[in-house]
């Protein structure tokens, strides 16, 4: 089943895909809302499925959509999770790494990316993402899974420009090594991501959550991003260096997950042999849009791009 | 004006102090909420005020403390923003940077931080935390005060293993600097903060928003931190490098704030005239608690440790 969000007459309401090519949706009674289905779907799912079966559909063409889960308590981002980054990597760690997004930068399939001059460069970063249903801690690799709701698509915007204005060099304060008291300096690069992932607009995201059920194989997937219409990268999800079971025990160790958290699974980089070149290049404060992120079976994540 | 939330019989329900010494509380009505107080703050004070003078308090001692706003939206903090951090940095911006800390990560006051041997060190970081009222974008610096609802406490717990440990030195991909078609790779060092700064129980916060009627000058408050009753650190807000409204109308420049939004404004770490130390030097993992940070006039958030 494929589940978004979209605003029908200034209210949130739930929409469901109808037909097998996704262009219709039944809407789900107001107040009916994605993290409240999330926290029972078991209990929701016969009477969504009741109502997607039923008459008085709308057109997807017409409809105003927000992210699926529309404030997600977090949405935490894998970085440099795929193999192709592994000859690139002078040191790093052994186990999955990331920044959390504020909710404030997801953004609706369709809704336009807002973009300033004064971001510098900002290309997009086209990935795979987890909707965690039930939450919970310190999760086992095996049991992983079933705290998966469902798959979306994110573009996980980046601007390379403030993350380099925004690294200090400096000499952080440690502990002495010795044991001794007192402290000792030590040279450290460190950058700090507010603005170059949560910025408004860097977290376009859906339109829909496919539930688990329907994804087989989350690591069989292809990853397409396109600009303007042209093939830019086309990946796969088999190329992902953490896969997902792996990242929800990882961060369940230290971090509690909640029904509707999304966990944004990394990029997907491979250039496309057709053509393709790096997302890097892609700068959608000069070239401006549509970008799209496409993942076989999810459907098509596209936004127009403005820039003042 | 003194504003917490506290769980009464698995409720959330919004405390305010009622007398000079805060010992006691009156409780507004069930359903009330702090982000809808906040939200509609000049319809809603006067009935807060009424209830605030009527009978039927309750001790404060007895209370279970949540975070003030139970589930912000986002939580931005400033980073190395103190002048006593001016010669550490090799290298940095010249405004604010910081990173944001996930909702899950709060903890209300007198609630049990609890930490993993696996974590490494864990050190407190005590600062000033300023809580959104009315929302905006691209606020001035002239109007940045007329959007903080009021004022708090977080201890901005830290892990340097975990940072040391999700860093990454690699060759990031940049597009060519000679404009040219294609990438070139640069000799980077990024570093992700999810789990060194958004592990559960790293946000202790609280107790209570102290509106911003009362606190006529943000900048000449004392942070103390104490370990245990010992004096770690105590320095002054005017010490922040980036001011309140500098740094409000910085961040609102790229990510719109909402009501409830905290900006915690980076770490008071002057070490006490008596007989202080760096706070790098309390890890809590090792030392257990209780620790403590208190502000002038915003009162004192004190948790306890537990370690696993």
């Amino acid at each position: 089943m494929k589940l978004g969000t979209v605003r029908v007459n200034g209210a949130e309401r739930v929409a469901v895909a109808v037909d097998p090519d996704g262009r219709r949706a039944a809407l789900l009674d107001p107040g009916v809302t994605m993290t409240g289905l999330i926290s029972d779907w078991a209990g929701a799912r016969p009477e969504v499925e009741r109502s997607a079966g039923g008459p008085g559909t709308v057109a997807l063409a017409e409809l105003e959509w927000l992210p699926p889960v529309p404030r997600p308590g977090k949405v935490v981002c894998v970085a440099l999770n795929n193999s192709a980054n592994a000859d690139r990597i002078i040191s790093g760690p052994g186990h999955p790494a990331g920044f959390t997004k504020p909710a404030s930068s997801l953004l609706g399939h369709g809704r336009p990316i807002r973009l300033r001059r004064s971001y510098g460069r900002v290309h997009p970063e086209p990935e795979l993402a987890v909707v965690i249903g039930a939450g919970g801690a310190s999760i086992s690799p095996d049991a992983a899974l079933g705290h998966v709701f469902g798959y979306t698509i994110i573009n996980d915007l980046t601007s390379p420009t403030m993350r380099a204005e925004d690294t200090f060099h400096y000499r952080a304060i440690h502990p002495r090594a010795d044991g001794a008291e007192g402290v000792e300096y030590v040279d450290t690069w460190v950058s700090y991501p507010a603005r170059y992932k949560g910025s408004d607009g860097f977290g376009p995201i859906g339109p829909w959550i496919t539930t688990a059920d329907e994804v087989p194989d989350p690591h069989a997937l292809t990853v397409s991003c396109l600009h303007a219409g042209r093939l830019v990268t086309a990946d796969s999800t088999a190329n992902l260096t953490h896969k997902v079971a792996d990242v929800i025990a990882f961060f369940s160790g230290s971090m509690t997950l909640e029904p509707g958290d999304v966990i944004a699974m990394g990029t997907a980089l491979k250039p496309s042999a057709a053509g393709g070149s790096a997302i890097q290049n892609v700068n959608l404060v000069e070239l401006g849009g549509p970008i799209e992120v496409a993942i076989t079976g999810l459907g098509a994540l596209v936004n127009p791009v403005e820039v003042r």
